[in-house]
């Protein structure tokens, strides 16, 4: 059971930019320094660090430094409560859908079945 | 093959915000309407409109209006690229996590094998 509850407002926020993705998406292929991490983007190195540091304060990345180089990694917890936040609202609307789906085959083969209009209108929402 | 492809700036911008995650969760569960998502938050329905622009403007969310009442909806689709994203990093990362550990057994046991230093240091970045 996973007791820790990373901030979500943070993670979804530092994953809405395009340059902090794109170093995650690198740093997803291992460990690099944050001069590594700056090479593709067409980015300061301050800029750079300022996404690191949104990086890091979400929890999606850790860094430590040994002499002057800053070297970051992924931390798979975090990235994997946000997979997993999105991931249980989509099976929730997936199964919706199914029930949606049994649902209407039955009441088509047995129109006279459903008494209550309300039973008709909101069948996702019933239990 | 999908060939939609969502904007992740605007899909993850939407989920950063915990009214509008709130929202998700509950059309999570089935369509509903403005007024419907307004109850449980303590907001203006104003402020909610906004909400509801914001997650539709992201395609989570679908919404269509009958006489005075507007009616939302999860779009799976977006959900699942969201989801798809940031999976694929965290499976790329576990990967690399699962070879370094085949690394480091392998060279604990062999200490001789690894000629060059780099590739002491460095056994994620190999292909």
């Amino acid at each position: 059971m996973l007791h820790y509850a990373p901030d979500l407002d943070r993670v979804f926020q530092a994953l809405a930019d395009p340059g902090r993705r794109h170093m995650v998406e690198r740093l997803s292929r291992g460990p690099a320094s944050v001069s590594e991490l700056s090479k593709p983007l067409n980015m300061s190195l301050t800029a750079v660090l300022q996404h690191v540091q949104v990086l890091e304060a979400s929890g999606l990345i850790r860094s430590s430094k040994l002499g002057r180089t800053r070297t970051c990694s992924i931390n798979t917890t975090v990235l994997r409560s946000a997979e997993g936040w999105i991931a249980e609202r989509r099976t929730m609307v997936e199964r919706n859908l199914d029930r949606l789906g049994d649902y209407l085959a039955e009441t088509a083969d047995r129109p006279d079945t459903a008494a209550d209009p309300e039973d008709r209108q909101r069948p996702m929402e019933k239990p």
